[in-house]
């Protein structure tokens, strides 16, 4: 990837972060990145494919960083993994804000997507297995596994929009507590 | 509210949960309603009226239908709420698919929302107590009466975008599952 448009991703992921994709038009972008609208159209078509670079590139950089099971302590690895979900979530807000209608908008997104998380499901279904196998966790059933793994991915998915709809601020800070939920979700089953 | 009014919401909700409230207009609903654009108008000025007319009417028939703790045991109560809960969901199917971005373009709206689910929130809340004080659940802390309380919310309003983010038919029998969901995060609490 050029760096040309490397920095067009980085400015538009702060720009859709900050204002939502409704509010930004490819100008806006453009303006934002100081190169002429000539020059972003060169790169992008159109804002659908910017959205679903930043898509790709949140796909990719989550598969680049696999958990680390050299780590000292279980619970070390937990830790890591949790911080990095929601510092994941953080990062790229917009996305999780405005994922329902993103999805509603682009079918060739969705599709991805819905690929994708059905993979997420089975790597966070294949993590609940390890810290049975490491004793972190009492041996589960099938129903409670999967119990597990589908609300942690429903944590990692929407814990942003249930904030705002519940009308808490959805800062860092509050994005983050959602390590905390996780942890209260496992709490019942640790050995 | 006069029959008319009463005979649009009713069928505003059908269109809206078969077809979204992007694709209907306001000439869309007067023609299913079989009434002129005209006569449309008289009761409801626009789109948004409607919708927030039927927010109303969803909040006010949960609230006109409390929980009736004079059933026979508690586990009877538990399956009636849970039952109703998820009915609920798939009754009013367009504002759980759409939630967020309904509330994003409606600020009032999403006042009265924030306001309704803090108050759901404590509702819940109390729910869990009363299932301690029965002996149905264990003597709970305030982290874990907290943390079933916000999931059982959560689920609540966000099962049916979940399901079809991560790629599932969001019909009946899928959204009623999640009745299964939340039985499963009472189970380590059971007495």
């Amino acid at each position: 990837m050029s760096k040309t448009k490397d920095r067009i991703l980085a400015i538009a992921l702060a720009q859709f972060n900050k204002h939502g994709t409704r509010a930004m038009t490819t100008n806006h972008i453009a303006e934002a990145c100081e190169i002429s609208p000539g020059n972003l159209y060169y790169h992008y078509k159109n804002k659908e494919q910017i959205i679903f670079s930043l898509f790709e590139k949140m796909i990719n950089s989550w598969d680049d960083d696999p958990v680390d099971f050299s780590q000292t302590t279980a619970d070390e690895i937990l830790t890591i993994q949790l911080e990095k979900t929601f510092h994941h979530v953080w990062e790229h807000r917009f996305i999780h804000r405005e994922l329902a209608s993103l999805l509603d908008r682009d079918k060739t997104l969705k599709k991805m997507c819905q690929n994708v998380l059905q993979r997420r499901l089975l790597e966070v279904t294949d993590m609940v297995s390890s810290f049975e196998q490491m004793n972190v966790l009492r041996p589960l059933d099938e129903a409670e596994r999967n119990f597990i793994a589908q609300t942690a991915l429903y944590y990692g998915l929407f814990w942003q929009p249930y904030l705002e709809v519940i009308g808490e601020k959805a800062n860092k800070e509050n994005v983050m507590r959602g390590v905390h939920m996780i942890r209260l979700l496992l709490k019942p089953y640790l050995l």
